[in-house]
């Protein structure tokens, strides 16, 4: 690997330990064991970094949420997209613990989030729509308000998770703090579900939180 | 209106307004045109501030979700958790903004909002539960399971509103932006409700929003 992953990896690492805030570029040069020069060589300042990493998320995020017009979303394929995103939050958890104080340090990072925000609203909107349309998953008529009141819901809880989780007196979040928050989010959707499919996506769920 | 009680009215305004982080002690003196002495006079610092403003909301919080054990929940009564639930959260929306960062800094105050924290879950399971064993309200049977996720999902929905508007950049709160919030929240539950219920309820929502 070479250094500017090795720095990328390590701020990543640090952050998710630490907290962002709590975590400098001399910290980070530190911990490689490598000279202050040598990251300035490679990254103007934290800001840069965050931004990269900000980046390498949110490539993450629309990979986890995609969806093809004609997608048959079998409940392993609808467990995949709060699995998938819930790896992300898990990898990336630095960032959902401190984000209004990192955009509030950041005008650029605050645009690219509402931007990622809004398209990942408007996805998962589209997945519901899909499910409808599609048949078999789900027991009632959606409407269009209750789409949009669900999606935002869900992104809601999906971005507040871990935050509770510290709020909560949490210290140390392990992957089954996450499992947790994935049914949590399931439950905004599942009374709408024809419950077959909701018990076997839950299933899913599950066996993936425990393994 | 004494002096002591006129600081706490100018602090609650001024961390409304510009964040509790941004008002201090020296801040809060000047816009009321008295010497720091005289405040220090009747509190030791911003932080025994902070603790008695909560102590106010905290109480506020328990009035606005308080039930009598024979309580008959009409739609005006349900919708009252809310609208009560929305006026606390408006009238101390300082400490909703910056919750994580106030806790962080006084433990005493993190042991206290988790206490309320769980007493509100609690209730709000309560509450739903009183709604299911009434009869008329709710369309469908509700678990055990089910009411313990619907209670979190709502508390946290409440807990996160104020700084989702935040986030996507509001600069400005209004009490509309507030509605909107009561709406996402009454959503959670809205599939379970009977759907009259549900429709009279939504409908004093809404004109309670609109006044």
């Amino acid at each position: 690997m070479n250094n500017r992953d090795r720095i990328l990896d390590m701020s990543l690492a640090l952050m998710n330990e630490e907290g962002a805030r709590a975590v400098g570029t001399t910290r980070i040069a530190e911990a490689l064991g490598i000279s202050p020069g040598n990251l300035y060589y490679h990254f103007k300042n934290r800001e840069e970094i965050v931004r990269i990493l900000f980046g390498d998320m949110e490539e993450e995020v629309r990979a986890a949420l995609s969806l093809e017009p004609n997608d048959a979303i079998t409940n392993e394929r609808f467990a995949g997209f709060y699995l998938g995103a819930f790896r992300v939050q898990w990898k990336y958890r630095f960032f959902f613990g401190s984000l209004l104080q990192l955009l509030r340090l950041d005008e650029e990072l605050a645009v690219r989030y509402r931007s990622l925000q809004a398209w990942s609203i408007a996805q998962i909107e589209s997945i519901v729509r899909q499910m409808e349309v599609s048949g078999g998953q789900v027991a009632r008529p959606i409407t269009e308000a209750q789409t949009r009141s669900i999606a935002l819901n869900m992104w809601l809880l999906y971005m507040n998770w871990i935050r509770h989780l510290q709020i909560s007196g949490r210290g140390d979040l392990t992957e089954a703090d996450m499992a947790a928050g994935v049914e949590q989010i399931f439950d905004v959707l599942a009374p709408y579900l024809e419950p077959t499919f909701e018990a076997k996506t839950r299933a899913v769920l599950r066996a993936a939180g425990a393994s």
